[in-house]
């Protein structure tokens, strides 16, 4: 299976890596809208390709990997891309799904190519989480907790502050409330019993520490409706212990059967990740597989986690997984 | 959809309460081996039929959930009913599950059935979460972990004892085991180090405690390899304690990525179940629903949890699932 990445920054590389870990799978080329020749990438002997160029690629590649942002490379990326490849892309605008949904399916249904979007663990496998555990137990409340880790959305924010030089903000779980929803007493949580935001700022020279915390912890949307704490620090342990990129979350539903309802059940799925842009790139890599093969079978259009076998993303035989997965 | 059961059992009972609960769903009929006139079913103005007389229903039933044992029923009743409804069974024999496939998928090819096998929670949703977890990192180590739960087998091989008058033995996951898994070390564990087996014992009048607690310690492949506490009760604690059916587990993989495989990643599924067959009765009423759709396209043969896509299981239309799950 011949893989493209498209865009090369952390996503980019965590796909480079997830390739790398998948026998079945070859680095067939990069491409960039940077000057190609300026970049670097870690894998020997693979070519790095201008963007423009894709179109000549095609023949080459079988699924291209797209890892621009959501905001605004994926909504032009996805449906271009899919006229000329079978694509994967991890657009993550919850509200926007279907509208994008829309856009790519008629480019790969028109181009008979397969395109899954939407993949990661959120969008992604907290779908499937969702899906599987609201299907199974109807009668239940489900909670989605994310943390801890990095939100570039709120350290945008943050940064954006007059006085501010650098800063990254952490979105953290409270405990309470996940014991709270394991116990199985399906709890109403208000946004702020559900998260904790730790901020930690590095301030230009002579910037007003108070003001700027106040600015911080009342900011309408980003911050007025959570507890946050703000940790102002020096340049030099901001580089030293903020540079990382781990993630994770919760998934939980629970649930209620029988006779009067009596009997609970707590469904959970958890993610510890060290590095958000390596594990989503390995969840890409494994549904580049499906989508390969579903391009084979002739199954066309767009697809999302939802609607993809479990048994597409191995690389093993249905008769090995039925002896030893199952 | 018109649902028939087939074994009226615990898990019979727990299929039923799920078909309340899906809206979709009706119970049409309930079958036993039993005198038909003699079984109270829990819902009103639903037929008990004879099981002989099951084929005279293969126009009223859309899908036949088979509520009988692995050891004996399912090996026989899946391929025979196969011919004749769209069938789901819980068949939990790993080491058989290739040869059941063979023999169910035979059975609905020729007579254009679907049947979905091993249907539940380990098989069924933990050998998701087994698949999921392998394929996104191919670099890394599975852990399942099962209980605090009731062990059937076990509990039977205590009640064998001479002197023994009733016994029940529970599973008991060793937490220390479980925050090694969790820790991203990778631990190789022994069978003592990831479970303890604790058994609670009525003696018959005059049996000789101390003979019988050996007994159990030691007896191979049962207890021989893990550390065993004995608790003698009374009848009547025993009648008023260890009544339930409570069960649960773990599915944790931890993988590793990156430059020199340097970032941990831990994916964890885990379950805490009040009731054992109305949750794996849950799971068989949405593949059931996933069967009728699977007909309905004509995909008939055997599957398995892995062959299914996760949308077939939700009442729920594709178009509002993008919109609000993915």
């Amino acid at each position: 299976m011949r893989i493209g990445i498209l865009g090369y920054g952390n996503l980019g590389r965590g796909v480079e890596y997830a390739v790398k870990e998948n026998s079945d799978m070859e680095l067939a080329a990069v491409f960039t809208r940077r000057n190609p020749e300026t970049l670097k990438i870690n894998t020997e002997n693979v070519p790095v390709v201008h963007v423009d160029d894709a179109e000549k690629w095609t023949d080459k590649i079988d699924v291209m990997i797209l890892c621009g942002g959501s905001a605004t490379d994926l909504p032009e990326q996805t449906p271009k891309f899919a006229k000329l490849f079978n694509v994967i892309d991890s657009f993550d605008t919850h509200a926007k799904i279907p509208e994008h949904f829309a856009a790519v399916d008629k480019a790969a249904k028109d181009s008979s190519h397969v395109a899954i979007i939407s993949v990661g663990w959120d969008p992604g496998l907290f779908s499937l989480a969702r899906l599987y555990f609201n299907s199974i137990l109807p009668d239940g409340k489900d909670y989605t907790f994310w943390g801890k880790g990095v939100s570039q959305g709120h350290s945008d924010a943050v940064r954006r502050i007059s006085g501010v030089k650098n800063a990254k903000q952490y979105t953290v779980p409270i405990e309470k409330a996940l014991e709270e929803v394991r116990s199985g007493k399906n709890p109403e949580l208000s946004t702020r019993q559900k998260h904790l935001r730790e901020c930690f700022v590095v301030l230009e020279e002579g910037a007003d520490a108070e003001k700027i915390e106040q600015e911080i912890k009342t900011m309408p949307n980003y911050f007025a409706d959570y507890d946050t704490t703000v940790n102002f620090i020096s340049e030099e342990e901001f580089l030293k212990n903020h540079g990382g990129l781990a993630h994770g979350g919760f998934v939980i539903r629970s649930g209620n059967t029988g006779e009067n309802k009596i009997h609970n059940h707590i469904a959970e799925f958890n993610l510890k990740l060290d590095s958000n842009p390596e594990f989503t790139g390995s969840v890409l890599a494994a549904y580049a597989r499906a989508a390969f093969k579903l391009c084979g079978e002739r199954l066309f259009g767009c697809k999302t986690v939802l609607d993809i076998p479990p048994i597409y993303l191995s690389s093993k035989s249905a008769y090995e997984l039925r002896a030893n997965i199952v």
